[in-house]
């Protein structure tokens, strides 16, 4: 007979669950062979002292992995399995992988970051309610690849009205991440097509399409912005820009920029400029400039915006506002991609917008981020004198600064790490090789994540970074 | 003087505004032209009867765009711009573009779906309060790419229970949808590995990689699932298969199959198995099936799961578990690719698993699910008579009918369209020409969102579909 401890107490498996896998166990190891035969529930059930249904559940399932097989009025066989051909090794999770939680940063001058803080979570969780009161039925179900009609119909409204992009709710694909709608796009644009990407630039899409052997190139900017007549000797097809606030410069790109970028787009058929309006919502003295869009009468541009920076990265939700014709190519080519964001975000973001709570929120960030812009600008210029140079900081919610200071930029990101201070510098930027090497040493200042009371100590942290020589 | 119309009542635009929309129209229009003086801020201000300040914030706006310059003590002067080089042609909306909105169904028997009408909102909402109360710092960066790792900490506690999945949190990767996760694994694997997918099967995946030019196979299924043989003569490298529920036929793959299968893996350097694990949470009769993942001791298994049909596909959660080799290459390969599913999402979720809430919505719509898939099948048989055969109704949230009508497939599904009644059939998962054509018509029903009180109706417009002459 079969030899099968059962454990009986209360917090042990129930006792089906047991014989199961002691049956399954030894079919596995090759102690039961195949086509040998059971004992009946019965005589199984009298050896082990358990219910007849207890061995009955444990047969049931053992027949329902195959584990098992009948024969009418014959009994339960052992099914025929191969033997594994494989025996493994040493079952170690290698050393490298694990994963350390790292500490947290006690400032953070990252340019990635918004605060959370600040974020109105009981106006959003307000939203919610209400989306889920009305519109639950749309969680169901993934109806549309380019996300819930209500929230494209209110972004068309709002970028109408605050950025002068002109479209219909249909034109807007939402997703997750821009990263994904870089995806998108170089699905719908010729397999071919040359990206050209800003340098220094974001690197992150850059990389994608190194990584995914996508052809790329990065054109490098001028005081202006992307030069026009790199531009137009790459023989790119795409170009991908950050007119309102060069990442990472922080520049500006003068209408003068933008008229000869869209003539560039205009000289063939099936160029295109997109523009990453990455954070726009956020502009100091003065209005918002306009989106490049605006100018734009023969949709050839591509509109990309975030909620990454206006709400919280952690929503994960962007969009992007496709030309007609691109549009008839991405329902050809990519709309068998679901939609990558959540149903319940979209539509908490519908109400939220709808009920005035977006515009009041960026209205309460505009003025927070103007004061500590304001104050940690003074605090730089007290603290490091004339030995820094600030430039890009018109607009956005990060700005450049160039420290002359006899440290090399590395050293200064080494101490910034060991005390616990974010900081990236502009090397993070260079997509090629090609800037001369004795440049001051260049950092990124984002101050998103900066509060007021603590603009002082992460200043004088900083300047110790820079200048301490041990 | 330049002539520029001001509007003052009490809804129009500030005047600031509209003098500065009026010069830049008139510059880009080419009435002011390069190097033009403008009018001093206090002649214009007098001229329009406005006030100074009003002249300063349009100039100093239009001085940020780029549209006008100043030399120092002589005023204010137009930038050169070069002239648009195309003019736009009439800007109509394509017809084909426009989006209708689709009248809803009546009932659905979609394999796509999940009922939010029964989903514990509450309760969710309640997670959502306790994770911004304890976690909301998490949402103002996007630290980890692969996700929150509390929710992947208790992913792997989750599986381990249930699924027989043993894993650590850091070969958990987090993302909003199983596309983008076979996005990443395409990434990973080698360039030109061949992907198999189960033919008939899910035809999302074979489309995703088909769009996108990668080498995927369609590798048939018999009874007990993906045809070993055919998959060692396909020349692929990764198999992908749903051993707990085949999507479409729903049949449960056997323990001699799954060794198979391993076996095949085992046999050469770099083969894996991927496990779609995506509706396993609901089995009917006895236990869920272990996962494939359990009996593999060799980490060849891939495995990946979705809170689509747990939860709801609303949210877009969906997760992979990689074998520490493929961990390796993601995080070379891939993980620039930022985190697609939203951290408020994951961490909600952590504290719906934490809570018990998960456990408690999976036991109540298992009982759900049990309850109208029973009335379901019966009704069906009750009405259908002998003229339908029912497969693969053992586990999750559909299963195949065949049925022996004089209508064609098409035919069924256009008059359930028009009658709307939400229906597939199975052509819409087969990935090649195969199969005899004679074969009786087969649809997929699902019933994750039919309700208990619509079952007699929904059966009953399903037959007159199948039967109606007209």
């Amino acid at each position: 007979m079969l030899s099968i401890q059962l454990t009986r107490s209360v917090n042990s498996r129930p006792l089906y669950k047991q014989i199961y896998e002691a049956l399954k166990q030894q079919i596995l190891e090759g102690i039961l062979s195949e086509h040998d035969q059971l004992p009946s529930k019965r005589e199984l059930a009298e050896y082990l002292h358990v219910s007849m249904n207890s061995v009955m559940s444990a047969y049931q399932q053992l027949i329902a992995e195959g584990y098992v097989y009948t024969k009418e009025r014959r009994g339960y066989f052992v099914e025929a399995l191969d033997a594994f051909i494989a025996v493994p090794g040493e079952d170690v999770f290698p050393e490298e992988l694990v994963e350390k939680r790292s500490s947290a940063y006690q400032f953070s001058f990252s340019h990635m970051n918004a605060d959370a803080s600040l974020f109105p979570f009981r106006a959003w969780q307000h939203s919610e309610q209400q989306a889920l009161r009305h519109y639950a039925g749309s969680l169901d179900n993934l109806e549309h690849p380019q996300g819930q009609w209500l929230l494209r119909e209110e972004i068309a409204k709002t970028i109408g009205r605050t950025r002068g992009v002109r479209c219909r709710p249909e034109q807007i694909i939402l997703a997750a991440s821009t990263q994904w709608l870089f995806e998108l796009l170089s699905m719908i644009c010729d397999k071919h097509a040359l990206f050209a990407v800003e340098h220094p630039g974001y690197q992150r899409i850059y990389q994608q399409f190194h990584a995914a052997g996508r052809p790329v190139c990065p054109v490098s900017i001028d005081q202006k912005g992307m030069n026009p007549r790199e531009l137009e000797e790459s023989g790119a097809t795409i170009a991908v820009v950050t007119p309102s606030h060069q990442m990472p410069t922080g520049g500006i790109m003068p209408v003068s920029r933008r008229i000869q970028l869209l003539n560039w787009s205009y000289k063939e058929e099936g160029r295109y400029i997109v523009e990453d309006d990455y954070d726009a919502e956020f502009k100091y003295e003065g209005d918002p400039i306009p989106a490049l869009h605006s100018l734009d009468d023969l949709n050839r541009v591509i509109y990309a915006g975030t909620f990454s920076k206006s709400l919280l990265p952690g929503l994960r939700l962007s969009y992007m506002v496709l030309p007609p014709a691109l549009l008839a190519g991405y329902k050809e080519q990519a709309s068998h991609l679901m939609q990558t964001s959540s149903s319940l975000i979209q539509l908490a973001l519908y109400v939220f917008i709808k009920n005035g709570e977006y515009q009041k929120h960026i209205k309460r960030m505009s003025k927070h981020y103007k004061t500590v812009r304001e104050q940690l600008i003074e605090a730089l210029h007290e603290t490091f004198g004339s030995s820094i140079s600030i430039t890009g900081e018109k607009a956005g919610l990060h700005f450049l600064m160039e420290i002359n200071t006899p440290l090399e930029l590395d050293i200064i990101l080494e101490k910034a790490k060991e005390r616990r201070l974010e900081l990236y510098g502009i090397e993070r930027f260079r997509l090629k090789e090609s800037t001369p090497a004795d440049q001051p040493p260049t950092v990124i200042i984002g101050f998103a994540r900066l509060r007021s009371q603590d603009v002082v100590s992460a200043v004088s942290l900083l300047y110790h970074c820079c200048f301490d020589e041990t």
